[in-house]
């Protein structure tokens, strides 16, 4: 990843706060490969903001706003993969393009998203014919080589 | 728009090529918001790698090779501008969403969703779904205020 931004560091406080009960700032510092010390820097910053509450030796804790922020945060990551997979990207680069773009939609974009996923799971005949388009333009490139 | 990439530059020179006929150093500048000193640097790196020639005084001349990347990079921002129009994101969101997202897809991921958005544009019942979908959200939104 390049330098992470607030929001990743957000969304990650958030998983593993979900995840295992608690974050710490080495964990963090794993998670997003950076040193221990981006993590303090940036939990100041999120705990002058209002999303946490950061102590030395203790761990990052997440105020009510921080963690309905970082669930919102790790829908739209969720909701990003299921799209793509949906329409069939391979899973070799799944969570990079979700990595790369996630930061830079509109949430605009991210309902029109959702439902669409929304719609195209009920519809399996959708995702069929876009199953055999994609066949056919695989078969094409075949083709051409 | 922030540092543009080499891509960015590459596509408003295609854009400029294919409007006017040539691709002015003036012109790109303007067109990127960055000094011309930023455009005759990366015109001549990438002619250095074989994309176009740069002559001063003259304007960019794209090769054949700059050329067909350049049409691709046009092509692949004016797509993810269809699709976003297509699922119903606002007009004021389109442009801004899709020079953030451009460069940070996998041509798979390009590659899937233009087949999605040819499926979608042949199949009428589908986006009325979608919309059928998008307005009801709304309307719980509204209810919600
Ligand atoms: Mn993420
Ligand atoms: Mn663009």
């Amino acid at each position: 990843m390049a330098t992470p931004s607030m929001e990743d560091y957000l969304e990650q406080i958030w998983l593993k706060s979900a995840a295992t009960g608690e974050a710490r700032v080495s964990d963090i510092a794993e998670a997003l490969e950076v040193l221990p010390s981006s993590v303090t820097k940036m939990a100041r910053k999120l705990d002058r903001e209002g999303y946490l509450v950061y102590e030395r030796y203790k761990g990052l804790i997440l105020t009510s706003k921080g963690e309905a922020f970082g669930r919102k945060l790790a829908g739209r990551h969720e909701l990003l993969e299921r799209f793509l997979r949906l329409i069939g990207v391979d899973e070799t680069h799944v969570y990079n393009d979700v990595e790369g773009i996630e930061h830079h939609l509109s949430w605009d974009a991210i309902d029109r998203i959702t439902e669409l996923v929304h719609v195209l799971e009920r519809n399996p005949a959708m995702l069929d014919q876009l199953e055999r388009y994609r066949a056919a333009d695989r078969a094409d490139e075949e083709r051409e080589r």
